[in-house]
């Protein structure tokens, strides 16, 4: 058990360091960048309070964990914000290969079995193929639309992004996994835009 | 849908305020204090990796809800230390009142269905009385051991705390819901009090 238990609090520990990894978005009065620890939080929030837009065979709480750890192999490769280098940065073979290195990194902290299991959950995440992954992959690009628009443009303004690149690049990935809640968030949003 | 999805944003974005309550305790690297969102977010990083030492009893999914919605009524209060007042200003009268309050209006953002609902999972990680109420308060308690050990001292040393002091009130409420990971934790920390 005394193994074990270094094992587990090495990767705790190393958790923390997601706290550190600051993003594009900031928090919703402005006042300062979010990080992905508490983006990673929100999320969470945001999938408890919007499960009613989730399909009937989604599970809120894989989806939920999903969430919890979906973000930390950021703290090797650090956030790649959606919108930068046009467009392009975010999906990137260069960016997809480090996030594969640091998820083993970081994972490997762990004892084998949770090592697995959250490997496992996070590869899902990324796949973006099952009703789980899709629905968290909507909340996970719909909560920083709510926080630019609070904030009054936010990255939207770093970025010089349009509504149409906002449409393609966030509005298709909150539809495919809640197209009502994209439904009015877009017209929440669409006014900024002028 | 729409009336509904105005409170749901409007919990949700209330909630974001959360990001900026600090606490005691600082970042396990030291460079700067926690907030109780990214420390949310922590905690349920430790319900998932810690699960083996709950209870058969336990639902760790229920834990992590809990724990995702715990801090909220610090928008409104603030985070009290549990070293701060020589230990006593954390369960004041006063502290418990106004959590009481903070509770009722930010849950009462919420449509009526997921304002009882959270309401009652507040409530009951509040009671601590349920298993699953016990084993959350355990990782509230366990996580701030390890921010402060990891990163030499942090709340101990603004509050002057005695080991005695910190099994007094942090020991027990970890032993009760995690006995052999609070066995586990003090044989870490004994050393640093010398």
């Amino acid at each position: 058990m005394t193994e074990r238990l270094f094992q587990q609090f090495a990767f705790l520990n190393e958790a923390d360091r997601l706290k550190s990894v600051l993003r594009a978005t900031t928090l919703c009065d402005g006042s300062r960048r979010e990080n992905s620890a508490e983006h990673s939080w929100h999320l969470a929030l945001y999938a408890m309070v919007l499960a009613d837009h989730a399909p009937a065979d989604v599970s809120i709480d894989r989806v939920i964990r999903m969430l919890i750890l979906h973000d930390l192999v950021e703290i090797d490769v650090g956030d790649v914000p959606i919108h930068s280098a046009n467009g392009h940065a975010h999906a990137s073979a260069e960016t997809i290969a480090a996030e594969q290195r640091a998820a083993d990194r970081i994972f490997g902290l762990l004892p084998p079995d949770l090592a697995a299991q959250y490997r496992a959950l996070w590869d899902e995440f990324e796949a973006v193929e099952s009703p789980d992954a899709i629905f968290a992959k909507s909340l996970d690009r719909v909560q920083p639309v709510m926080a630019n628009l609070m904030s009054g443009g936010g990255s939207w303004k770093t970025y010089n992004v349009t509504f149409d690149q906002l449409e393609a690049r966030v509005g298709g990935k909150v539809a495919r996994g809640a197209p009502r809640l994209w439904e009015w968030v877009r017209g929440q949003v669409r006014p900024w835009f002028g």
